[in-house]
C-alpha cells in the first residue's frame, strides 16, 4: 500500500431550482466560491443545475434557455475558478448552433482555462423526461482530463445506467467520474417502487467504482417541480462518493446541501493492482457490444 | 404490466466441498434431486463443485481432476435431470485434451441433452486463485440457451466483475444469468476489508441485473478450505438471486444451504421497457470497448 497520495477534496451541490435561471446561477456560483473557502479543490454541479427540469414537456419555447459554450456561464464560472484556483465541472444546455443542442458539462481547470466538453451520449425518453426532444446524443465520445487536482471524467445522468460509458472514460485515464445528474420520483410510483429505484440508481453507479477501480461523484438535484402542473417530479437528491470498492463514502438526503469530502487518489493505481479487472478484459471477445 | 406470466423455480446449491469428489458427487446430485422434489425447475451448482477449490496451489497432480464434457459426471447429471424434467447447469474442470483444460459449466436441458457448455472466458490469477495455470480462458464466447423453463445464461466467478459479460450474454436473449463462483476471504484480510469485499462481490453482480433488466443467480461455496496449509480461503457462501432492478429477493449465508425461489421472468419484458437501457446504447461510439 505505497501508492503515492494525492489528496483532493471535492464538492458537490446538491440544490433545489428556481424558476428563474439567474437566481439559480447566482445561488451556483455562490456556493461554489463558498466550497473553494471550505477547502474544495474540485466542484461539481448537478445536471443543468441553471433551470428547472424543463424536460417534462415538449415545449419549443424551452430552447430559449440554451446557451452557447463558451457563454456567459462558463465564462463567469471560469473567472470564479481562476480567483479560487479550483476545478469546476459545470452541467449547461448547450446551443450550438440553430437546431443543434446538447445536454452538456464544461471542465474547467484551476487556472481558469476552458479544458473541454462532454455531451450527454445517451439520451432519456420516459414520462416527463422528454431528453429526446431536446438534446442530440453527444458527438465527442467519452472522455477524460488532466485537471490540476486529478484526472477525472464527466457522465451525464442518463450515462449512469451504462457500464460501457463508465469503462471507455475510466480508460481514458479517469480516476474519478463525476455524474451530474436530474432524478427523482413520479410521485404516483414513489410508494411502492421509490426505496427501489433510487437504490438501483446507487447501485449501478457504485458498480462503476467497483468494475474500474476508480471513485465516482454523483450529484443530484431536489425538489418537487411542477412546471407544467400535475404531479411533476420528486427529485431524491442522494449525491454521494463511492470509493474504488464501491464503497459509500458520503452521502446527502432529501435536503439542499453542498457534500465535501477529502479523498486519495492514489488509491485507485492499488485498487486496480489488487483487483486487476482490467488485466484479464477479453477485447477479442467484446465484439458483439459495438453491433447490436 | 400485462406481460405474460413465466414462473419458474430455481435452486442454488450452497455447499462446503469434502477433500473426496466421490463425496461430493454423491451429495451434490442428492441435493439436485431434492431440490426437484421441492419443486425446483432449474437447479446450479457452485463452480467446481466436485472438488475443494484446488487452485490455491500450483500442482500438476491436480489435472488428474479434470474430465472430459461430456463424460461420467454429465451424463449422471444428464440421467437426473431428464429423471426429474429439469434443467442442470454443473460447474466443471474441463479436460479437453491433453495439456488443453478449461474451467468450464455444462447446461442439460430438462430432457437430458446436453444443450451445451460455457467456457470461463475471463480466468483470475492472485495469491490463493492461481487459475491461469490451470485454465485457458474459454474459446465460445458469451452464450444464452433456450431450456425447457426459460432462456438462461451461464457465466462463471471472475467473469462477475465483467459488465461486458453480462451485457453480451443479456444481450444473446438470456432472462437469467447464473454465477457458478468460489470465492473468500483471506482470513488475515477478513476483520478489515470482509465486509466490503462481499459488498462489491454482490454489488457488480446485483448491477448486472439493473443494466440489463435480467435477473442474477449466484451460487457460491462455503467452508474454510486448507488443502495446502497456510491460512487458506475462507469461502463467504452469500449464495443470492436479484430481481431485475437489482433487488436481493433471497440470499444464503454462510452455512451449506439450498436456495430455492420461485421468479417470473415475464417481469425481463416489463422491466426493459419501463427502464429502456437497451434502446439507447451507443454502439457507434463503443469500439473503444474491444481495443486496449
Amino acid at each position: 500500500m505505497s501508492t503515492e497520495s494525492k489528496q483532493v477534496t471535492l464538492a458537490l451541490i446538491q440544490a433545489k431550482a428556481d424558476s428563474d435561471p439567474a437566481t439559480n446561477l447566482q445561488a451556483t456560483l455562490s456556493k461554489v466560491e463558498q466550497s473553494a473557502a471550505d477547502g474544495a479543490n474540485i466542484v461539481c454541479t448537478q445536471e443543468l443545475f441553471a433551470t428547472e427540469y424543463f424536460c417534462q414537456s415538449e415545449d419549443h419555447d424551452n430552447f430559449h434557455l440554451a446557451e452557447s459554450i463558451p457563454g456567459a456561464t462558463t465564462e463567469a464560472f471560469q473567472r470564479l475558478a481562476k480567483r479560487c484556483g479550483i476545478v469546476i465541472i459545470v452541467s449547461l444546455f448547450e446551443k450550438r448552433s440553430a437546431g443543434l443542442y446538447h445536454n452538456s458539462a464544461a471542465v474547467i481547470d484551476a487556472d481558469g482555462s476552458l479544458l473541454g466538453i462532454y455531451r450527454k451520449m445517451h439520451i432519456p425518453d420516459d414520462p416527463l423526461y422528454h431528453e429526446k426532444f431536446y438534446f442530440t446524443p453527444g458527438d465527442l465520445g467519452f472522455r477524460a482530463w488532466d485537471t490540476r487536482f486529478g484526472k477525472i471524467g464527466v457522465l451525464i445522468c442518463w450515462d449512469q445506467w451504462y457500464p460501457e460509458a463508465a469503462r471507455l472514460t475510466a480508460m481514458q485515464g479517469a480516476e474519478l467520474l463525476f455524474y451530474p445528474t436530474a432524478i427523482g420520483w413520479h410521485p404516483s410510483e414513489k410508494e411502492k417502487y421509490g426505496e427501489q429505484q433510487r437504490d438501483a440508481w446507487q447501485t449501478i453507479q457504485r458498480s462503476h467504482a467497483v468494475a474500474n477501480g476508480c471513485f465516482v461523484a454523483s450529484v443530484n438535484r431536489v425538489g418537487h417541480e411542477t412546471p407544467v402542473g400535475g404531479d411533476g417530479i420528486e427529485f431524491w437528491g442522494g449525491s454521494f462518493v463511492a470509493g474504488t470498492s464501491g464503497e459509500i463514502l458520503s452521502q446527502a438526503g432529501l435536503d439542499e446541501s453542498v457534500l465535501l469530502l477529502e479523498v486519495d487518489l492514489g488509491i485507485v493505481d492499488t485498487t486496480r493492482t489488487h483487483w486487476p479487472f482490467l488485466r484479464d478484459r477479453r477485447i477479442d471477445a467484446y465484439s458483439g457490444l459495438t453491433s447490436e
